[in-house]
């Protein structure tokens, strides 16, 4: 990995104290949770109790007071410890953005603090089982009554489904049928009305709890309301590109994670008399990856550090989530072609790295819907 | 799929008591084989029962006594019918054709028509744990003793590992380390010494049982090698050809039917308020996708003939096993991701279809020994 | 090469012949049809001499009577002697197949003896500026008056715009903008009113001419209508398929033909202390390449048996030209890149092949219509 | 293309004015310039006395003593205003390096003042006919004599091979066949015995004068010698990468014009009634281009600051080379299709930009080498 200038010395520090906390407490159990299908709830507090949950949450509300870049640097090292299990995306850089951003008093002293600790864990609930990515078309509706409204609908392909303490949903209020009529709502998950499904079979990911959701007349207060009611659109596609970046940053580290592991392996693997290493095609493939992660890395770091100055566009989230995301499954595709009949087989990592990466060109929105969003702005 | 020319009358009523059989008796088990890890003994007996097993196997040893495309059609038909859980490739067009060409006549009478009526279940054994694909390398030993031969090893990547009865073994007679010291055993499975490994967990290909073995003193009688001693290297290179055509075969029809999952998928499902096959990008990537399968399916049917007419050279047969398995891998990944976040879904059968193929580039020789393979005739 | 089971022994002689021929009349003067961007029509002369223009043609009109895998062979040739010059494609496969399949005797009588001597050289005119590839959008109009009709309007891309003696022409009768409104006509080029405009300065294929042309009060004759009036939009999608199958054909022998120029190249070459061919990622680049040709004249074989059975579909066609078009582009670029430097110098022929190959995904509906026009059969 | 922090006030004000110069003094001239195949001396004039040559020269050699970011501008509006003709990156990037850094006192105050005011143009000699991108193979002699050495030898492949006044010439003393026999000579080019051959007809960059060059009995005095003498292969490989990124700079800036000038035109063409970017599959390949360019811009400008900072690293200026040219042939090819037929006429620029950028992933090392490279650093 070429040296980055991104970083000072204290997110230095921090990093450090991350990959020690995963080699105890997060390397050891990537294999039990895939078993489950769910990281265990002790890691999250865990991780509460190390200061590593909301990093750029003020203090006030028991976050990190810190800057984006720490974020950053968790979402690097769980990539970088080969597994895509405790999905801190959602948990630190969506849902406590939108509670932060948009929630009343209440709501924000209630549940970050608990999502800090680790507590609660968080869940983004916007797919829906028909409408996809396209958000517009959000079916999910929220009654107004007396205090507040009463949510009837469903959700899919919900992260943190089944571990989730706490939830913001994307609803329509009113029949209209645009884009205006969208809100948001911080929902309690043990709440009367809200309704786990099961945990969704997928193709890798496997540790990360992945569930449809059911709201069976779900009474949320007004003041679980996110900032003003038919603003939900406007709020989502303002914080999408920080949603994206989290994925653009998995990814990079992650494809990084399965060169890593490449390396090691045809170093030490023989074949016909020599190390693989030592085949002319297996360093030309090894060598068009490591330029590919070298232009990744330069560019990851730019939007990184442009997200933090809070100019990075939509466009520009768009186009990171698809390039990194492409170059990610690229990337675990030819290195698994490196372990040769290994790569196949489920007791090497590289076979479960190849799993997880396929979802990447899919959730956040699909390649497709990123190059439609990069388009808008031609 | 264009009209093709490559089938007679005959073949084409076998393909229809194919399609009527699987509809009974494998469409129905596809899923409980995946949760085994193995196809059920009684599949393969009914296939016996049906006169669908050695097809081009002479009558007088159970065959069909029929042509090389009466195997083509079933592995068409596994393939279309979404599976790649009965390995008869393995056992029709390898094992069997390798006791036929090279084997004694008790050899020949003893095993072929037990196989042909589903009775036993084949199994080739090349690949072993630091050799891979270098079959010069084959280390398993065959130590001569009074009346055969004492053999001494492991294999590993072994199709129909566990179910096997009866398995071909390439293993090397005395210390000289090159491809002349190789010669090719028949062995019963339950014989005393050898003994099955546990089952591989891959990626995908779950219904069809991948498994290591051990060789340990385990005794075969003179009559049950392979033709002459040392010419086992030239039999396998002889034999490799229509192993690869036979994968070949699968992968082209395996990427015709994932194309008509997608086909099907697109139609119905709605984004953005219209078909998904109504975007242009869908249909682009479609109208790619039926050109490729256009081309495959013409190439494939000149192989296959060149084959009956014994005409297909080994560098062919590479080039085959090359296209046909990139072909397959582009076409199911184009194909999942028209299914958005349900092609992730273990419930869509696209899911898996896309776990099947990425072994097609690595076994029965990796891309990387194709190319090397087809360079040597350049 | 692999061995091709679509030619007899008739077809072989025939090919024979050419490419003597080729050896004397064409291959020495390449070079200077790339200069004067154009091809001499002593050449078209001595081809007619030679009994190989029209060879699908009947004899009592001056053909060859044979069938279509004759117009094969000679396109086959073309490529394979490294020119793109003479446009037999326009010549043999289009503008006569519109004059013997839709002309009146009169019309037949009169140019098809001329053009099967080479007396004559055939240009078809669909193209317009603001048109491209959209036939329906036609804006040549033909106004119709005693005896006949008045052409006016404009035509760009015209192969063969230079030489021509005899185009046919689509042009709008009447006002309606509908493609039933389109009709056909057959115009020697020396008529009042038939304007050559410049030789277009092309990237490549500079040995055949390009023009725009300009059709002011150009007067044609009632029996110079091809077929019936308003059918000439059915009449060119009917041939549309056989112009895509010459461009096929075209491009399968050029990638063949670099491909060739390739090898022979790396097998001289040295770099680094050895042989440029025995560096690993030369030898994968050929097999790649190698693997790819020989799947493309299997397919291509099997589409010209079907064109000459009468049984090629537009969407095969279409399959076949966008396919073969892509694959040609690659090849080129991959052989030139083989050359290093040398690659980039015109006195190379590689650098000319690459020129050359690129209009392929372009002229005859680019890439993109090809796709349009799979997906409708989807 | 994104807001870039790589450059201050002072770099923009320096923009502005080549701009502007550009404006009056090349873009007007290129056509002339391409078919000439020579830049004018003229506008070499013109560029010193702009003060725009040699930006990052001591001002005490009449350079403007600044840093390499005024070099990168000058790359990148060259290519920005769509030629490749004066070759600057030559000229100011590498021959002034190389006398600057190792020239004796005399060699450089003699020459870089006359580089510096355009009155003589550098040219720098390493290929040789036979060895290609082999610098440890050059064959080129320099033999000793009295007061310096006699240089007979052949180079090819010379940007400003026929405008050169200055060249820097790798030669080899003594017979030892290693890449310590190389040492780096500056010679006059009028000198006698240095033979300017034809210039090279090349696909592409035809503005930029290329040429063969012939040393017969060529003195040179012993002042004149780069360093030390045996160290000029360790003086390239220092100056590589700097000229390494001199051609991923020109890459990235003429990708974007390409690109440009793609968005305007289907901006503007109407096909099937509509505007040709108003079809999905024209927004989805212009929004991966987009993306593309995105992340080069990014990384190009880590890569130049850290070249600033001289902590740019061989690998990286390989890998950046690699990825930014093929970047380049990417995105002109994707532009020239979208032209359609318009795409393949030279009067368009997109088909001189087309033809321009294929040598890009073979000059400075092909894309090859620069695997080779990198892989040694894994």
């Amino acid at each position: 990995m070429p040296k980055r200038t991104l970083y000072s010395e204290d997110h230095d520090l921090f990093r450090e104290s991350v990959k020690k906390m995963y080699a105890k407490e997060l390397v050891p159990f990537v294999e039990e949770w895939e078993t489950k299908g769910l990281v265990s709830r002790e890691f999250w507090k865990a991780c509460g109790d190390n200061g590593m949950l909301l990093p750029d949450i003020p203090q006030a509300y028991g976050g990190g007071g810190l800057d984006f870049k720490f974020n950053a640097i968790l979402l690097e090292e769980t990539a970088l410890a080969g597994t895509t299990g405790p999905a801190f995306g959602v948990h630190n850089d969506i849902v406590a953005h939108y509670i932060h951003n948009y929630g009343s008093e209440t709501v924000k002293s209630h549940w970050l603090p608990k999502m800090a600790s680790g507590e609660a864990i968080g869940a983004i609930c916007m797919s829906e089982p028909s409408t996809g990515s396209d958000l517009k078309a959000v079916r999910t509706k929220a009654t107004p009554v007396d205090g507040g409204f009463i949510l009837n609908g469903s959700k899919t392909f919900i992260t943190n489904g089944i571990n989730a303490d706490v939830a913001v949903i994307a609803a329509r209020v009113g029949d209209d049928s645009g884009a205006k009529a969208i809100s948001l709502f911080v929902v309690a998950c043990n709440e009367k009305g809200f309704i786990k499904g099961n945990k969704l079979n997928k193709v890798g990911n496997r540790s990360s709890d992945t569930a449809e959701l059911f709201f069976e007349d779900l009474f949320v207060p007004t003041e679980n309301m996110l900032g003003e009611q038919g603003s939900g659109f406007i709020y989502m596609m303002k914080e999408l590109p920080q949603e994206r970046m989290s994925i653009a940053i998995s990814c990079q580290a992650a494809a990084q994670h399965a060169y890593d592991l490449a390396v090691d392996y045809v170093k030490e693997r023989k074949a016909f008399g020599k190390a693989v290493i030592d085949f002319q095609n297996t360093r030309f493939v090894l060598a068009d990856m490591k330029a590919k992660l070298q232009v990744g890395w330069a560019h990851l770091d730019a939007c990184i550090q442009a997200l933090v100055d809070k100019e990075l566009t939509t466009t520009e989230a768009a186009s990171a989530k698809l390039w990194h995301s492409e170059l990610r499954c690229e990337v675990v595709d030819n290195c698994l072609q490196m372990f040769g009949g290994y790569g196949y087989i489920e007791e090497y990592e590289i076979a479960r790295l190849w799993r997880d990466a396929r979802v990447m060109r899919i959730y956040g929105g699909t390649s497709e819907i990123m190059k439609d969003l990069i388009s808008r702005s031609i």
